[in-house]
């Protein structure tokens, strides 16, 4: 049994978060696409009109504990109830398609996918080309 | 030629902006997912601490006007100046596999199909399913 807490993320985590995105970002065979820092994760977050807000997961270790034991569906829970305090209509979330347990994690949740019913594809803009457009 | 003055939205503009969406949806064949009125765009956009944020472009017709010529672009690279002057690394945009004029101007203008090269879905989670995911 493991009990995890989720709470709201505060600026002294923010090099434990760091940590998991590059852990996330190293399964997803993506790291270089890191380029943020713990510093930009502070100022993006907890400045006057954060860019982002953060929930954690603690867990808590108890007798027979097994790591990772359904702490995604219970954030996703928790996301799901910011989001209907906050008057929000739906929430999205960004998965590779390679990433089946993600997906099915998802699906059984009750998520739809909308790349495969509907066809949205996600296009980026980003670095020279993004400063290029905007002529700086 | 058609001269294009691009600002930012105004809580008067919101009656023009939900036509628009409204608009869009039609072409996307999703008209029965705009479900906000309004009201709603006044409140998310215009309070404390906005949901979203909005550009406007207007034309101003000259003499041998023709519609829409370059404004997609237009916006395209003021949105690319705003997010280089908050500090963004990169912006995107969702768009449907079946849209082909937008896909080639993203992909004109310098985007990567994200969903294309690296296998991107996006899932959500709405309505009811929200709802009861957030035990309310």
């Amino acid at each position: 049994m493991v009990f995890v807490q989720i709470r709201e993320a505060k600026e002294g985590d923010c090099g434990n978060i760091l940590r998991m995105i590059r852990e996330l970002a190293e399964f997803e065979k993506l790291s270089d696409q890191v380029k943020i820092g713990e510093e930009d994760l502070r100022a993006d977050g907890f400045g006057e009109n954060p860019f982002y807000h953060c929930l954690v997961a603690e867990s808590l270790p108890g007798p027979g504990e097994s790591q990772g034991q359904g702490i995604g569906s219970k954030i996703i829970k928790k996301v799901a109830e910011v989001a209907v305090d906050k008057g929000c209509s739906q929430f999205r979330l960004s998965v590779l398609d390679w990433n089946k347990r993600a997906m099915d994690l998802y699906k059984a949740l009750g998520a739809q996918d909308l790349t495969e019913a509907e066809g949205w594809h996600s296009f980026r803009f980003e670095g020279e080309v993004m400063r290029k457009l905007a002529g700086k």
